[in-house]
């Protein structure tokens, strides 16, 4: 199967098993969860979910033993969206063409939603499941809990919003890209070795090494994207960034030393997984896809 | 030892080890870390903490076992309170007599510290513990993040803010406040009787009836102390309900009727831990504490 159509039906495994999972949600205030489920089901490109799949399958696990992880991730990424494009902070009226939560909704209800869907992350992973044993659950907990707190993605937001205007060094820049981003990228390979069981020091290194690299690529295509990207395909203003006037590779580097900057990051994503030959395919083929994705 | 120096001693114990967690978070943006120290220690009664410690040696286990889920809990009570706070929620200046987060920091670095706190939570319970067994510990992330999200505190906390200048029956009234402050005082108990590794269904069953009887009586008084407890004491502006015209028991059933239904909530309590006898002895006086508390 080619990339592009194993990542949708990965895509469409974390987007049926989403709404199910919720479904177990009191039924309390059935406006918090409408609100949970416009965050989590807006057309998100899913790529750590298929992160956490490929890592898994590339472990030797089942998808079925993915499921809740690959769920999980995508709600601690849909919270963060949801709480960055608040007022107070990127003051965001569309994400992916739609309007912000907190537009659709109010901003109370956002905030509640992200929160319930931070929280439902750690529901998911910590529920009884008869394929896990109990170290591997709580392996999976530490490592995504780890990844999106004050030590991964809150911080990289935090430092992110307190500089913004402040000329970086390539060092700072890199660092915040690191927790704020890169960490949750990382976590995903990671909770799918955990998943399938993989406690091979050098596999789950190498995977480490390699979500570190596609997590900066990333990055770095984003702030290429916002640059040379166009509005209708991003499904944001273009050029919001340099609007905010935010810390960017382009800003820093050059539109030029950027690519360059992409292009290395890519050569060394490949070549940390090397030593698996052609098991590591579809990992290969993930990192071309996002340095030369368009959205 | 008496209940108010017993209480003393858990608050001094979780509010020596909080600062001590918090080390181990990252120093990439350290006015994110100084926001979470300021939002947990800011002078708070500690009662869920407590209520874990007591749980805890209730059934038999030393406080150390405990010591992670009192932090834990108390995390996730103060980043609700962090968030409660904001603009575009109750808009509160003053928490316990100091300027909330969002007033001594900034409404994006209040809304970023509560997003780690509860993060921090998950991190301290699923952090690798040599005194507990990895079961017990998923239990105890499974008891916290079903008391916290969607199906617990943020949903009344989302049911509180659509119902602001509603009329409640008495059943929304309570099924709110079950949810919004009565399954994390619940959890609470839940989470010490798991630390200490209690299985026994009856006394897990007792200590939750007692939990949810308390946690009722808590709001009860909470809702009584807005309209005849005195701004200085509280540390928050007395009257501050009525004001934004929120359904309380008062408003409900009056005065003399609120009182009514305290000292009813009160004697289910205290009965429903009527079996065990002397050892129980704890848990009945910080019942009492709770409906007599000036503050």
């Amino acid at each position: 199967m080619e990339l592009s159509d194993q990542l949708t039906v990965w895509a469409e495994r974390v987007e049926t098993n989403l709404p199910l999972y919720l479904q177990d949600c009191s039924a309390l205030e059935p406006r918090l969860i409408e609100a949970m489920h416009y965050a989590l089901l807006n057309g998100g490109k899913r790529i750590r979910p298929a992160l956490v799949y490929m890592s898994c399958n590339f472990c030797g696990g089942s998808p079925e033993l993915a499921d809740r992880a690959a769920a999980a991730i995508e709600a601690v990424h849909s919270y963060s969206l949801v709480h960055d494009d608040l007022p107070a902070m990127d003051d965001d009226d569309l994400r992916r063409g739609q309007p912000t939560c907190h537009i659709a909704f109010d901003e109370a209800t956002a905030i509640l939603a992200g929160d319930a869907l931070q929280c439902f992350a750690f529901e998911l992973l910590s529920a009884r499941n008869s394929e896990l044993l109990p170290d591997r659950q709580l392996r999976m907990l530490n490592i995504l809990s780890g990844a999106s707190g004050a030590s991964g993605m809150v911080a990289g937001q935090a430092y992110d919003l307190a500089h913004v205007g402040d000329s970086l060094t390539l060092e700072q820049l890199q660092a915040m890209h690191a927790f704020k981003t890169g960490r949750l990228i990382t976590a995903a390979l990671q909770l799918g070795a955990a998943a399938a069981g993989c406690e091979d020091p050098e596999t789950l290194e190498r995977l480490q090494r390699y979500g570190d690299l596609i997590g900066l690529a990333f990055q770095v295509q984003d702030d290429l994207l916002d640059i040379e990207g166009d509005t209708e395909t991003l499904g944001k203003p273009q050029g919001s960034d340099q609007a905010q006037n935010k810390p960017t590779y382009p800003a820093l580097l050059g539109i030029a030393g950027a690519r360059a900057k992409l292009e290395q990051l890519h050569r060394e994503a490949l070549e940390s997984l090397e030593p698996f030959g052609p098991s590591a395919t579809p990992l290969l083929e993930l990192a071309n896809f996002i340095v030369t994705r368009d959205h």
